[in-house]
């Protein structure tokens, strides 16, 4: 089933606006973000692999143009237009599992007008939504400080591939498993799950309930224990069952706790375990957790091994939207590329101008320190001292010259519509992920009121920005 | 692609536990949530069709079936049994478009376990979330006070799907449009669109832009004015563009806000529409908007005519998703149903048991007064007075005497796995959201802190409910 269609209708409109006006300059769009989402000190880049493939499939199939032209708003020299498009674009971005932070560009479109036009929604919305999950399980991972994770979130997630997506972004982020079988089938995410409370509903007793669940999966036994009284029954059903197992099928023997205060069940739960010889026993909990109420429960120093993340995880819980916006920042005029800048004002919402390249500047261990914004033809040279300037204003300025290393960020992933780049498999991205966050320090990982990681414009790009503020008001007021 | 496994993986693992204990009795779930979403009094079912159309599809292709083996938890014998799944069950739910209420069942599944079990994930995902955003929709209809509301949130929406399932349960919550193309393709939503701020950047001057956007649709002609100076440029160019229209074309003439002060700017822009002689001049605002920031627009005055609502409408802002659970409530034993309960330590957990009815009784106006949650043989007697128990606890109730009529809710969707209710289309299902919020009390739509509707009980279902709770707590502890 064709999806060009997904892209709101003003990319259509203005596209024939453009095509009947004639008027289909190369321009350049970046996708970049504005704010951090869940107030953290950094993002984890995601989805981008999902949006280039929705970017090489896009075609005009006969129902859409039939769709289109039932709407009676277009033109049959546009339709006749569409039929024969396809993306003919260059795309540059960065990695997926790269840190990335607000409003350095993400992704950068190179491409005729009309066609850099019709795949900004699909871009956004994919890339989007990736990076908000991946970055959330990147702070789930985190806060729970070698626990495992799951995400458990196909219930309460938006829409089918709202789940899908999630599965996908939350591995990225750090996320060991899935829930979704789906998503394990797509994308070879490990896939994990017992049982519900209907399992232990349907038998007679809890007991005779636990028993054939052991009897069934005797190497991977992972009981439920609060469907009737945790510690009044729950622990003790549980391990009768545990104890009836072999030594090495104790291995993958837990419970699961999914109500109550987790912190005093949990302790309880494994003084109990522990007591009865069965100390290899995991504990894994879930009931609406997220990354705040890990870190209070792992600091109050809750034995739990595994966390089940379900809403929170796969909705953004906190933040519903990374604030992804493509705005053009060039188009070619007689050959040439001239730089374009929105002035507005909200002083935030001002888009920096240019052919842009992202420079990353790292201290002797790789730890990044800060990332440079620059022109793409003023490559920065390694070990001499840089000046970084504030995006949001010129009136902040340090200088760096004690660093280690410098590497541009945003590579070649689609050459004249065609992938130049292929996506690396997903284990590789959740590293780079892993890598990454490992390197970075401290301060930028903190969940709430983190150190802001510094990025900056060149000297260059700050003096073309505060350039074409000033002449772009005349822009509205001159014919 | 077949859609399958979008399903939890413990779903499998207890399909194939139940499989191999020979245990595949008929049972019955209910799908309810437990608290209203937004703070608000009353949601807007949605996204039947959908979940329905899911399960009809439902089956195993060869590479469903290669990929659970190669998993290695799931025996020759149960892969051979889901080879030959479809779903043979009932299926009783209330129609798209009702008000419900927390603790009433929307849906109610008769099916064999194992049947039953598959379905419950991706029924949750896909009733939770439009639920969730016909709630959300309305709510923010209620706000407009009569404007129009579009929905604009394709770009931040929770993936592809998680856009399209926006777009159609916005539709029903009331929204007029969408700016999804793909949604009004696949779903019959009207579309709305006309340019970004790329379209003004792209000409010389924002002057000419409004010029050539007004020439190519001259009879849609929506011009964004805050790309340079809304009240100093924009304006004034858009007027001029305006004016060059014909009598006929300007009603469909207007003009966009997209940042800054909504109140003053459009107060300050119906002035000067109005004095250019432009009075049937839309005024359409965008811009974070939710249905508190419509209100507080809408009581102060803002003469705005159109709403365009993006991420906060799309993903439920604040409320990231319908809290609906899926629980057994009875299974069949010796030809008879035995009704079940889960009980928990958190009181709001417990379930209600039984195979069950929903009365709404209304006033002779057709206002909702109170629904009734009885079990389907207890047919409440119209004209008579019944009494209501708290849904939550047994020791408040009330006797209602003076009321119009009483309706069931549920009705049977699917009989023996195949439709038997088709789905009315999707204006009629806006169309009857729409005429129950006209009839609901105003009490209970305030956008904070509204009048609980009263869900109740039957004296039966009380008493079943009492007593199931105490035989219960022994299952944990007796084997």
């Amino acid at each position: 089933m064709s999806l060009t269609l997904l892209t709101d209708f003003y990319e259509l409109s203005m596209m024939q606006g453009y095509f009947l006006q004639r008027k289909n300059p190369r321009v350049v769009f970046d996708m970049f973000f504005r704010r951090q989402p869940f107030g953290g000190g950094f993002s984890v880049f995601a989805g981008l692999a999902n949006a280039l493939a929705h970017i090489m499939s896009l075609g005009f199939t006969g129902e859409d143009i039939a769709y289109l032209d039932s709407l009676g708003v277009f033109h049959k020299e546009f339709l006749d237009h569409l039929a024969g498009f396809r993306f003919s674009g260059d795309i540059w971005a960065m990695d997926e599992g790269s840190l990335v932070f607000p409003g350095e560009p993400l992704v950068r479109v190179q491409a005729p007008l009309i066609e850099a036009q019709l795949i900004e929604s699909a871009l956004l919305a994919i890339v989007n939504f990736q990076t908000l999950i991946a970055t959330k399980a990147a702070r789930v991972r985190l806060a729970a400080n070698g626990g495992s994770v799951i995400e458990f979130g196909l219930r309460r997630a938006q829409g089918i591939d709202g789940a899908l997506s999630a599965a996908r972004a939350a591995f990225i982020g750090g996320a060991a498993a899935t829930s979704n079988t789906l998503a394990g089938q797509r994308f070879g995410i490990p896939v994990r799950g017992t049982m519900a409370h209907s399992w232990i509903m349907v038998f007679a007793s809890e007991r005779e309930a636990f028993e054939k669940y052991a009897e069934t999966y005797p190497d991977n036994c992972l009981l439920l224990i609060d469907t009737y009284d945790t510690l009044g029954s729950g622990i003790d059903n549980a391990i009768a069952a545990g104890l009836g197992l072999s030594k090495s099928q104790r291995k993958s023997f837990g419970v699961r706790l999914d109500s109550g205060d987790l912190e005093y069940l949990s302790k309880k739960v494994r003084e109990r375990l522990d007591a009865a010889g069965l100390p290899e026993a995991k504990i894994v909990a879930s009931n609406e957790l997220d990354e705040n109420i890990i870190h209070q429960l792992v600091t109050q120093g809750a034995p739990i091994d595994v966390w089940g993340v379900g809403t929170s995880l796969v909705t953004g819980g906190g933040d519903p939207a990374l604030t992804g916006v493509y705005k053009i920042v060039a188009r070619e005029k007689d050959g040439a590329w001239v730089p374009t800048i929105k002035v507005s004002n909200n002083p935030e919402k001002v888009t920096i101008p240019g052919i842009k390249q992202v420079w990353r500047f790292s201290g002797h261990e790789g730890s990044p320190l800060a990332d440079l914004v620059a022109l793409e033809d003023e490559a920065p040279s390694p070990g001499r001292p840089h000046t970084f300037h504030h995006p949001m204003g010129d009136y902040r300025s340090f200088c760096l010259e004690d660093y280690g290393s410098l590497r541009p960020l945003l590579g070649l992933k689609v050459k004249d519509g065609r992938i130049a780049c292929e996506s690396p498999a997903l284990p590789a991205i959740q590293q780079r992920a892993r890598r990454e966050l490992d390197l970075l320090d401290d301060t930028y990982k903190r969940l709430i009121n983190p150190h802001v990681y510094k990025i900056s414009l060149s000297d260059t790009l700050n003096e073309l920005k505060s350039r074409l503020i000033r002449e772009s008001l005349a822009k509205g007021t001159h014919a």
